[in-house]
């Protein structure tokens, strides 16, 4: 088990922001291996502020509650956080518009995290350029935040929509909804780098984490 | 010169619409000489109705013009008419919303078409996504058309707001305007093949004839 | 819950097209919640007009089924709709060739789309242009349609060879029936986009409901 | 100049045809000095047959007539052979289809490099599927040929149409022809890999070469 | 089930060589129709010749058995044929390379059509280039063939190997064997379009159905 | 002219940045008659801060420069600006890395357009991956930039290194820079979309203006 | 079972390296036979030398394990050796710079097979650029290997860092750890064929085996 | 230009190598300069051993002879090297084969590479796998060399033909030399990434000068 992950304990010092832990591609084990550690860290108090547990599937997520039962889960973006309470938010409002229902829970990672990083967070879910009224209804969220969450698949018209309305820079998130010639969230990725309003800045596809983490950043001042 | 091309000279009575000669790939004498096999199936009272030339080069032009000296010439849009006078129109109004100006040859290349094959034409302008108020300006042109072509690049995205607000069916062209990641038209093409509103039907990137031509169709009754 | 998804019940009369639910990527819960706020609509009689729940997988289909009983429901197709009872059809007739038996699904779902948005529909199965003479025996149909849709998949090469026999536009519909080179729909998406006949305009791959609806649109008139 | 080729003098005895030589990356002196090495062998007996030279730019054929200057040279193909009669016509014969003018080029390198091996040809020109019925008027050719070649660009279709009524083997050569979505010949090549009639073998995007002598192989009994 | 399948029973006589049914995407439902119906059509004497059912999965090659139980049925290679016993050979020899053991399905799929089809063949296994003293000692048999089918995946660079040593054509099959770079079959697609020995006619990637008709068809003279 | 472009000067006012006029597919013509409309707007009192034309040829520079003489022009970055003066700087610092120096003309364009919509800026030329150390070297201006934007071509992992080191968000510019496997700014593209260190928002490939628009937007407050 | 698969017995002799059996596309009762015909090679004395099976799904390691009770196994990289012994190191190091714990199965099968080849191995785990302190606490060993394998997915810009500081060869192997734009190792893979510091070799994605190989002959002297 | 360029003089201490200055994308002037400063660096004995300026177009190779004249200038694989005498060759022999004569600009930046970096090179051409027997018959050399650079387009079988002979690892280099279904060198690209026979190490397409560096690190020992 030693040689499994060296985790980067130092990192919220370095960059500000506490490690995350990736789930996804590693064994129930090896997560278990980590919340251990990390309880010991705790313990030792070498780190300070919340971790995530990105990804996690359910037997991921057992093992986490298995050594950190008091930890937050929430199941429909497969995020955990330990220790449970965000901190008291601070800097300016993090918007996450989300395009359609099965965008989700990608949107909820991404508010979740900023949340957990220090923001305060809104989120707005189904306001689909299909339906452009429930975005034009928003002008007053759009107008107070400091920066702006987009989730959208399949066009990922919503990006552009929205990044020609606001003051505030935009973190575009494609996702992998859609089907056929969206090829896996590649049609709203390209939609989105390809935006005509500027003011847009991508991650990758599904990626709710970064764009929550990204959108902390921004907020911060 | 023989084996050139076999003119289907009966294809407007098959299908009502008549024939259109795609010059890209053909050298200028190919071109010439079917533009000469034209006019003498016009002076043997063979075809009826309007011939295009589409995708036009000057040199293809000149040899079109020195053997149809009277044909109509748009050069922004690299067409060609003969007889020059559109027919009269019929059915009902088809829109042309082109989202930018470097859009504009392949926008003129759609409407022209369907002028010539018989439709009224409306035409507007740089009615980008990122100033959406400059959309919804056209709201009553939007109802008021039968059928409405969009032409964009970049992220195609005016095909998805525009198709949200009219109940008439949206023929969508993406084009090559654009950089990068829009590689080529491959961003509005997936785009507009996503289009999270339905009612929009895709040409191929940059292929203003064939929307217009579909489009005249689609007017048609 | 309330957070889940926000039903665009004026679409009706703005579009002039009812909504439509794509299950995919929802949980059953969430589709069972829509169909309970439909139900709660249609008792207020704030909506009017059929709604269908589309690539309802068996648990969404029983969610619905749960909630509105009397829903009508396609298992090929994955297709409900409610109430159940087709409207009267107007406009022109919308004729739908698939190509092979392994089409049918996607064919189906144009069809009954079509015929629930209030157009007559006729279905023929199994024209591919390997058999050529299956195809020019419908030539008669071909004639008689308002609006032609073309389910293919593999060579997509059905859509070209009936757009050169047809007076009406042709909604092309790539399928992914296929393997290997066929790229899970690619190949027939980009053999319709080039289709040597003009007077095709396209659909996402698989996207049956979308093209119903564009060719419900055009034979309205 | 000793480093640039090594002629592979002895491909005829070993596989039945000649050696070819590919201009195209090789500059007018390397194809000159290869053109020297040929006589050379002439003059000692040691080849036997034709030699052809493909993709020839106009320097390139410069640099060959130069130096045997009774070599046949066609210009649309861009193809030299030498020395310039074709030997008399054995196996059966090879049909060329070329689905529109534009295609021409490669449809008269598949021709001419058949004939140069030594087969009997026929070339029909402007027989797209839009146009079915000119198709339809070759069946007799269709059946009469002992290998089609079959060489389209855009949508590819006319392959699997081809096949479709033929009894004979098809070799299907994609073309370059067509912008946008045929993305260089990639749209053809792979509606031609789908074909849904079985009897297409597929060469490379605009290989006239290619399809030529595999034909003349086909051919050959 | 009226609509499911318009069999093309004709095509014997009007191609040469009978239906096959591919069974993928096809219900074992439907499967079993078909098959009822073509042995209401040989009772009724209206078809003639060998039908194949090709890429059954263990529920469609039941339902074929449950109606024809005298079927031929080929496991690896998911091919039923029926009647189970291949026609007399005529015409030249077929003779199969398949570069890896995970090749195989595919090869014994082309050698078997081929077969059925009415050729003597013969399979060769394990002759990767990666040991090419395996392809040197089956000289004899390249030489013997009258068309050799070549099935590799990964680098596919058995069939340019191959069709520089022989004087018949080459038909390739690219197989998704492989994994990571080798994109499910687009390595060794692109390879053999690429030979840098002419004579190679491509299929499909795993289209060992294709292969074998198209080899049958050219060793049928 | 009426129908080129209309312009969307509330554009500073709606959104706090003001327009850019996008030359690239412009006639030189068309963007002369939009500099006379800015002057016209100016001499107005309409407009207000400065407007930059992008990506401007040598032709479109000069048309420009005839209508506003006063415009500054950075050829490199191919920049124009009217006003020449940019505003004084407003909000935390701008940091631009620049891997290489043939990246060098889009780190100009982020730089500049960083600055004329009122942000200080500092730039950093040759700091690629291979050689880390001159990275390090410049650890104090990371951690003093309030946002950085990295500009890279071939791998683009500098974005990746920089993020792995900076509290700040990163605004990540693929470059075309490089060849064969970059595909054009590809390789680079991905890269930056998969960074292993969260913090990074990716716009297209050279799209120098839009990195220094969202970087002004975060570098705001 | 003859046809299955032809041994390469003689290969350690030709190329100085023992053959390995890849297993994933073979049946379990494929990889049993060419156990056994391993252990009766062995029992003539006809091979040498260490055979290894690779990608071995838990069935084909019963498969080995039944015939070759004292193999060894690595179920991480799903790895069988036989004899278990790896030889006596020869050459000089080679070091495994793994950069995530998802990364590590294929990190460890590029060390195991540098091993059974004979050489010495050290494994670095978890050393992401993200963290570049823990590459740089590396140098030593980067300043010490003969030969550096890198393991990343991702961005992949492990390998240009160490390349950077090395003044061995790397080979860099790119792994389908990531998702949605990592496209499968796509990313990585670009990027290290791209890697802005010479000296990288890329293997194929997921490719730990070929890596292992590699560096083991590049370490032989 | 101050900002252009910040040249890495310690490399060659601190990689073993020297620095080489890719001029592809950077002007004559920015080269010129750095050749200044090259001159400079010489005069006061700051670097050591040969720079290499690749990708030199006709301007650049002025711009760097105008400051150093001395320096030795291959046109065909436009590389220039200062001082231009190659250091006294050691380690063991890198064998350079090249497949086709177009492939041979390529292969000449490779060896002259790897023999400024001061090793023995030997270069074959024209041993393209359609006649095997060219490449049989440098068995000799194949195994002499310390490290086999193989260089090839179209279908890159070389490289994998040539590691099944080899006992020394191989650099693959794959070339944009071909045409449609090449993808300007991504087929060759992915058949070296897949050869069946490890040992195979790949660079990007066309980077000869970085198969050249890796062959002769490897050969250093």
């Amino acid at each position: 088990m030693l040689e499994v992950a060296e985790l980067d304990l130092g990192r919220a010092e370095r960059r500000g922001y506490p490690e995350a832990i990736y789930c996804e591609g590693k064994t129930p084990e090896q997560v278990r291996a980590i919340a251990e550690r990390l309880r010991e860290a705790a313990d030792d108090g070498t780190t300070t502020g919340v971790v995530l547990f990105t990804r996690a599937a359910p037997e991921h997520a057992r093992a986490v509650l298995d050594v950190l039962p008091d930890a937050a889960h929430d199941e429909a973006s497969r995020l955990l956080a330990w220790p449970p309470e965000p901190p008291l938010p601070t800097g300016t409002l993090v918007a996450v518009f989300c395009a359609g229902t099965s965008d989700l829970p990608v949107a909820r990672e991404a508010m979740l995290t900023a949340r957990y990083l220090g923001r305060e967070t809104e989120l707005v879910v189904d306001v689909g350029v299909a339906g452009l009224h429930r975005v034009l209804a928003r002008r007053g969220l759009i107008e107070r935040a400091g920066v702006i969450v987009v989730v959208a698949g399949m066009d990922g018209a919503l990006a552009s929509v929205i990044a020609g309305l606001a003051r505030a820079p935009v973190v575009a998130v494609p996702t992998s909804v859609g089907y056929g010639a969206a090829f896996e969230g590649l049609a709203p990725l390209l939609s989105m780098l390809n935006a005509c309003a500027p003011g847009v800045g991508v991650v990758n596809i599904d990626n709710g984490y970064g764009a929550g983490h990204l959108a902390a950043q921004i907020a911060a001042r």
